[in-house]
C-alpha cells in the first residue's frame, strides 16, 4: 500500500483481518495448520499481516480465539439439537434431524468442527469445550435410546454403540469433505449419509 | 536392577527392549504421543529403558520404524481384502467381509492403525504409505461398485461417497474404542458396525 492510496482505495482492495470474523477465520486456520501449541499470536499477525496490537484490538489473545473457535462449532450443534427437539415428531425423526443438522454444520464450518474434534483437553478452554462435546454425545445417545423404546430402531446395537458410531460417521467427513469439491448435481452428502446410516446399503428385496 | 542379580532374574523381570518387537511397540507409541515429527530416537531410548545403540542394533533408525509401524496396519488390511477376495461369494458378502476384516485389524493392531491414520504425508515413507492407502480405498471402491452393478447396493448413494462412508465409520472407532474397554460379553463391534452400516438403524416394518 503507497502513501499515495486513498481510503476508499484502502477499502476496495478489501485488506483483511480489520474486523473479528476475519481474524477468526485466520485463527482457526492457523491453529488447524500448526496445531493450538505450535500456533503464535506472531503467526496470525503475519497471516493477516497486520500488527499483533491491531489483533488485540479484538481479542485478548490466544485462547479467546480458540475459545471462540471452539463454540462456532459447538453452538452449531446445539442450534441443531434445539431445532431437532422443537420438531413434534418421533424420536427416530427428530434423530434424523439433528444428524442432518450435524453435517450442515460440519459443510458450512468445518474447519472449526476440524478444530473442536482435535481437541485433547491441555487446557481450561479445551476442557470446557470437550466439556460441551461430551454433553452433545449423551444428547445423541439420548435420542437413539427413545427411538429405540420406541421400536423404531434396531435393538441388537448398543444404544451408546450407536450414538458414537453416528457421530464417528459424520466426523468421519472432515478426513475428506471439502467445500465445492463435489461435482456440481450431486445430492447432498446429509442424504447419502442418513440413507446408509438409517437405512443401510444393502438393497432389500 | 543389582549387581546381584542373576541372568534368569533379569530375564524373570522382563525388562523390555530387548526385541524389535518390543521397539517397534514403543516407537508406535511414542509416535503417537508426541507426533512422528515431534519423536525422537531419544525419546524411544527413555522409553525402553535401554540404550539408543541398542535400538539402532535392530533398526536404521526412526523413519524404519515408521515405515515398519505403517506397514503392519496396511499390510493387515490388505490381507483382510485378499481373504475378503478369495471367498466365492457376491460382492455385497466380499465388502462386508472385508469390512469386518479392517474393523479386527483396528481392534488388533490399534496403535498402528491410529498412526497411519494421522499420517499426513511429510516424508518419503508417509507418501508410500499414503499411496498404500489410496489403492486400498480404490479397492473397497471397487467393491462397492460392483455391488452396486449386481443390484445388491442402493444406487441412490455413489459408490465413491459410499466405500468413504464405510471406511469412515471403521476408522471413526479409533476416536473411542480401546482394548478391553468394552464389557464383558459385548457384542462384536464388527457386528453393530456392519448391521449399522448394511441393514441400517431403523426397523423396517
Amino acid at each position: 500500500m503507497t502513501a499515495a492510496a486513498t481510503e476508499g482505495e484502502r477499502r476496495r482492495r478489501g485488506r483483511p483481518g480489520y474486523d473479528l470474523e476475519a481474524v477468526l477465520q485466520a485463527a482457526v486456520a492457523v491453529f488447524n495448520e500448526r496445531g493450538y501449541d505450535g500456533a503464535s499470536m506472531e503467526d496470525l499477525s503475519k497471516r493477516l499481516g497486520i500488527a499483533k496490537s491491531a489483533i488485540y484490538h479484538h481479542v485478548s489473545g490466544k485462547e479467546e480465539l480458540l475459545r471462540m473457535a471452539l463454540d462456532r462449532a459447538l453452538d452449531g450443534w446445539f442450534e441443531a439439537a434445539e431445532r431437532a427437539a422443537s420438531l413434534d415428531a418421533p424420536a427416530i425423526v427428530r434423530l434424523e434431524e439433528l444428524i442432518r443438522g450435524t453435517v450442515a454444520v460440519l459443510e458450512t464450518r468445518l474447519p472449526y468442527v476440524t478444530l473442536l474434534l482435535r481437541v485433547r483437553g491441555n487446557t481450561p478452554v479445551e476442557r470446557a469445550a470437550l466439556d460441551r462435546r461430551r454433553s452433545f454425545d449423551r444428547l445423541v445417545a439420548r435420542l437413539v435410546e427413545e427411538a429405540e423404546r420406541d421400536g423404531d430402531v434396531r435393538a441388537d446395537v448398543d444404544p451408546k454403540v450407536t450414538a458414537r458410531l453416528l457421530s464417528g460417521l459424520v466426523n468421519s467427513l472432515t478426513e475428506w469433505y471439502r467445500p465445492g469439491s463435489r461435482p456440481a448435481g450431486s445430492p447432498p452428502l446429509a442424504d447419502a449419509l442418513c440413507a446408509t446410516a438409517f437405512d443401510g446399503l444393502r438393497v432389500r428385496r
